[in-house]
């Protein structure tokens, strides 16, 4: 296998899909648009999960499954919603060789099955909130496909509450939108800016939708995770009504709210550099790798020995790993591990041995500038620390790389140089027709309303000069 | 909600499904065959999933994910499997509103998608064994369903591993039906015979299948999770193969291996009482369940204070919940946790508070027997030592019961009546003709050849009485 990947600033569209290939993240599947997510890239998967779940399970919620096919049927009972998705599903017509009176489609997301359900289910105040989540997968037929970020199958996980009132259900969409930004912010130390999406980007079926969205290395943005308050609309067209502490029947307010796959590509495009893959700490399948350095066999013995040791200690506490392949060079195996992005590398040769110390490699400043030298002794307690300090450090070097590209245009005509190579941050009169015909012409989008942003009053709309609604991000998407 | 069910002896499938809804373990979905599995349903999965997957980890094996959408025409490929499955496949011929080019299946099991990636990764010795396993849902167009031990979706795990010789790959095989007995016994409180299935039982496109075979409180067998050596089918079907280190081509030898949601049905069936669930403790989604007990405003103030203290220390050690729902009687709450199957109930009230008591009910021995009053303090640690007794007792009155339930029958006729009520364990003559026929007449099936069995040497088949090959287990099943 060669490591060597297209560099970013030359190629970043090569560069990602190699590294997903070479990394072992992911690999292509027999059917068009549909990925594997390998080993390596599903071990991160479940660290999100596990994140994730923490964080579901103490706002009070809990997880249930609910079932794959649906029938053709059930879109048809939410306007916005079959319009939305019809287009994108796959449908089952046949099953045990018969044909089906009616098909079924393969689940692209669950408000309605989960409508359904909700419907049979509650029946009074008491009853409410329902607070469940779901994780599986979910498929929806895309014609343009990159790994991770847009694949035919997809896992993720999918939130479904129904509350007594608007103003909870609103509470619990924006609940779990902090749940969204504090996770990627505290886990995988990409930072995003939460805010409300616009008409035209909303989920089909929503009344409001809220994301994050991310900065990647090339500029571009992606939407990393969402929460959409439903109102009364899936509620209205699955029957969802409980009875009142006054026994009136009423029905229902609803949410949903999901983070796939789609964030492992978040992860790469942030934090990658030409080298591969860097693995934000708290995530990475691999924290610290251990590599011995020897030439005689009695070298190898002994160093074999110690960095066993090493490695047991360490295990107490981080996910590590301990590279004893003994037909690979070490400098073969530095670069394998800066490829796969594990966040501390361990060096320890005969040196090492006799003056009780080691090396220790940071995966985000490769080369000297990151390298230290440290006791054996307190080795866990010099890690533990140096993770938390290559969290912070990538952080900050993606908000400040967000920040540097993050633009106010005075005109269009920046506003059209702008969103080349960053994001524009300004004004919008709320008219649907200046957000199309800027999407038309400069492929930027509309990216969301920040929650905590800056007043449009007195201002104009960047793109036909009546006074502005919103203040806003634009920018070509993922 | 009405607690009542139907007795066990009376009408055990009745008992069975109302359990089942009424626990709210798993609910019908709109779909034919299909369910919801609860949120009380997940976390037991949740649980079986976590117990499980420690015992993979521990046994080097990692987890990935794989495409639930499959070509039709990799089914062809291996001549049994196909045959096997292609009954029960549910198809998916339109995807974006246009008819697919080859209709693709959704996945029944794994074995031709995973042989298609495998073959594209594995080139040398050095990539072998692989060792990997997958959480997910599979679906089968069952015609005769039952929630849980049969529907159209499922969930399991499938483990699909690939290795240099015939021995490992076997090796393998009896590992992994060995970490599924350890399972059963030591985390399900489940008794299971491990053993090896007959051709006509065999997995399709298996060289061998072994199976671990439970009891269920009507005496049916159920095939509990199964191992199989495929041999070099599918490696061939698929062309798995590697550079040995003479630089010579070989086929790899594969193995796969898969517990499901059926696990589930055994849990109930095995421990259930007429009263409801009984949850093995290892594995139950609430292990204690603290009922307060007051009258006046004046006593529940002081009871839930103390009952909310001794919760959250529970809490460090035990899944524990503090039923403080306000407008249910004490006796209510008792008869919900009992449906539910809550191991233990910690019941404290004023006159607990005075003596620094509290009254412990276990669910295994409900009514007098099974109650204790004891100090509060050391609570965590009598707790601990109460939940592996009740894991131990579990165990054994199940082992009792079916050992009970195991005859050796001197011939046919005392065969077809021990099979009505029991299983047999008996000789045959390996003839697939003697087991159809068995099967025909009876309806008891094989169950498997025992690895710790008796020898067939000087014995007769029970059917045909020609020289016996084995000493078997036969028994109706689900």
């Amino acid at each position: 296998m060669s490591n060597s990947l297209p560099s970013r600033s030359e190629n970043f569209a090569e560069w990602y899909n190699q590294l997903v290939l070479k990394a072992e993240l992911a690999d292509y599947a027999p059917v068009r648009g549909c990925m594997v997510v390998r080993p390596y890239g599903w071990a991160l998967w479940e660290n999100i999960k596990e994140a994730l779940d923490k964080r579901f399970k103490a706002t009070g919620h809990v997880n249930a499954a609910f079932p794959l096919l649906i029938p053709m049927s059930f879109f048809e009972k939410e306007k916005e919603h079959v319009e939305g998705f019809s287009p994108e599903l796959a449908v089952v017509t046949h099953g045990g060789g018969e044909k089906l009176a009616e098909p079924l489609a393969v689940r692209p997301t669950s408000e309605t099955i989960i409508g359904y359900m909700y419907a049979k289910w509650i029946k009074s105040w008491r009853d409410l909130p329902v607070l469940i989540n779901q994780w599986g997968n979910v498929v929806r037929w895309e014609l343009r496909t990159k790994l991770f970020l847009r694949t035919l199958e997809f896992y993720w996980q999918e939130g479904h509450t129904a509350h007594a009132t608007a103003e909870e259900a609103e509470e619990e969409t924006r609940r779990m939108l902090d749940v969204y930004t504090d996770f990627a912010i505290n886990e995988a130390a990409v930072p995003v800016i939460p805010g409300v999406k616009t008409e035209s980007e909303k989920f089909a079926g929503a009344v409001r939708s809220y994301t994050i969205e991310a900065m990647m290395g090339d500029t571009k943005a992606l939407q990393a995770g969402t929460s959409h308050f439903l109102g009364q609309n899936f509620a209205k067209a699955f029957n969802i009504q409980y009875l009142d502490k006054n026994n009136q029947l009423q029905y229902a307010w609803t949410t949903s709210w999901g983070l796939s796959t789609r964030f492992i590509g978040a992860i790469i495009m942030v934090h990658g550099d030409d080298k591969g893959l860097v693995m934000p700490p708290r995530l990475a399948p691999i924290q610290v790798v251990i590599v011995p350095i020897y030439k005689t066999e009695a070298e190898r013995a002994e160093v074999l020995e110690a960095a066993d040791r090493i490695r047991r200690e360490l295990a107490e506490r981080f996910r590590v790993k301990l590279d004893d392949r003994d037909n690979l060079t070490p400098g073969y195996k530095f670069n394998d591990w800066e490829l796969r992005g594990v966040p501390v590398r361990v060096e320890i040769g005969p040196r090492d041995l006799a003056k009780g110390t080691v090396a220790l490699a940071r995966r985000d400043k490769p080369g000297r500038e990151g390298k230290t030298f440290v006791p054996q002794e307190g080795l866990v307690d010099t890690i533990a620390q140096l993770l938390d300090e290559i969290h912070n450090s990538l952080y900050e070097r993606a908000l400040a790389f967000r920040n540097a590209h993050i633009h106010e245009p005075k005109d269009y005509e920046e506003f059209k140089e702008v969103v080349q190579n960053g994001w524009a941050y300004t004004y919008w009169c709320g008219d649907p027709e200046c957000e199309a015909n800027i999407k038309a012409e400069t492929k930027a989008t509309t990216r969301c309303i920040p929650l905590e942003g800056d007043s449009a009053e007195g201002h104009k709309c960047i793109y036909c000069g009546r006074p502005a609604k919103y203040k806003l991000y634009f920018a070509k998407a993922y």
